[in-house]
């Protein structure tokens, strides 16, 4: 008489597959979605019909894709979190005071996963994409200050030649981050010939959810240029998602302008 | 014994309210959850736990929240999209030459969605959220192509004083946006002291998915000025998500010069 606890529980985990899958994917044929889940073609049938119904997944003749409706489950995240949609208003202004790619990025779990980007339109580090949090400038920004125990258990193959490949190399580098005062500065150790900068977006010392990121071609990256922008913004908009004035108990911060951009 | 059959549809059901549901808030309880979905307090504590540990919903104290991973599902809708990967490529362009906030939107039921926007910072039309389709121009330059019995069923109250209040004074302003080849221009109806040009992004008089559109108060936009830009900007995307050449048995149109910047 277990099955009524058991199905509703291995429903979720169904649906969750099925959905997951199709992310992989800009089309699936109901045959593929049942092959690649394990699922039997009926069960898979269902669930794909069900979603249907709610707009999470469109069908387009015999292909299957993500809905409309996910986009805006997902856009939801980002326009509800205060540090992201702070951020977003700040980062073309950092693109173009820089004249690099902007990143900003989170830490989930052993990667980071890379929220918003301005002014680079390659397939990595795209929107949405994962990166091994290590193996990346903004990963050891914010891996720095978590404490020896929650760091990731191994260290997968570096994607560049340069990269970091054990353990003691990383917590060198983490040592060499907390001493920058939480700048991570990344010069051809994630992707040959190309440099990057990063920074928590925190107080200083203190585990951060977010961090900031500058890159580009490792001629054109003066650090010391633009380490003092990364952080300036980055301390600008930890200020703004927290409602904390810029410089306590001394001079009152100056007001941030608002866009006067029209809102539609 | 239909059990077996009705438990997992309504599984979906139920794990579909949830998500629905935290979709309009930062951080529910569970108990909020359980009233507001009208599911008993185990069976949402259930499903919840069950999406954390998925990472589609995290936890935070006493409040539940939609996850990072809800929001790398909903990214993928984007970055698997032709038109939508090459209109973001170029919407950053069209901003700067007209000095207008830009939107790219889409049709889904009723409504449109806005799916990227650029250079606006306040709440209405921010990305991911729904819109009338029938009172914005984006939504009447996509409806404009459709067939009469998928139009609309009601015209739902006007945003604003001189908005759509009929499905005559809705066919009217359709036909006209078919007389001007697909333009659909909005002074004041959507929303006071604002004017917005929408144009479709496909071959014109044919049902399109997705819409361009430029906005800013009335005073500076000046509508023959950017309903060029507007519509080449469109063609430029069209093209470039289809592969289609520009000018297809008379010059062969020029190559576009792929961005510069670097992929990370």
């Amino acid at each position: 008489m277990e099955t009524t606890q058991v199905a509703p529980a291995s429903m979720i985990d169904r649906m969750v597959s099925v959905l997951e899958l199709l992310r992989g994917h800009q089309r699936l044929t109901l045959a593929q979605v049942s092959r690649r889940s394990s699922l039997p073609r009926s069960s898979a049938h269902r669930i794909l019909q069900r979603l249907v119904d709610f707009g999470w997944v469109e069908r387009d003749g015999y292909g299957y894709g993500l809905g409309i409706r996910v986009f805006e489950l997902g856009s939801h995240v980002a326009r509800h979190d205060p540090v992201h949609r702070a951020a977003a208003l700040v980062l073309g202004d950092l693109h173009r005071s820089t004249g690099l790619s902007v990143h900003l990025s989170a830490l989930s779990e052993d990667d980071v996963v890379h929220l918003e980007r301005v002014g680079a339109s390659g397939a990595n580090w795209g929107v949405g994409t994962r990166s091994p949090a290590v193996h990346t400038a903004p990963g050891r920004a914010l891996l720095a200050w978590l404490a020896p125990e929650e760091l990731p258990h191994e260290v997968v193959s570096p994607p560049s030649p340069r990269g970091i490949r054990s353990a003691q190399q990383l917590e060198r580098e983490l040592a060499h981050v907390r001493r920058s005062g939480g700048l991570s500065i990344d010069a051809q150790l994630g992707m040959p010939g190309i440099t990057v900068v990063a920074a928590p977006i925190g107080p200083e010392g203190v585990r951060a959810r977010m961090a900031l990121s500058v890159s580009g071609p490792c001629e054109l990256v003066r650090v010391e240029r633009v380490a003092g922008a990364l952080r300036t913004t980055a301390m600008d908009i930890w200020c703004a998602a927290t409602g904390v004035s810029r410089l306590p108990r001394r001079v009152k911060a100056p007001t941030r302008i608002p866009s006067t951009d029209v809102a539609m």
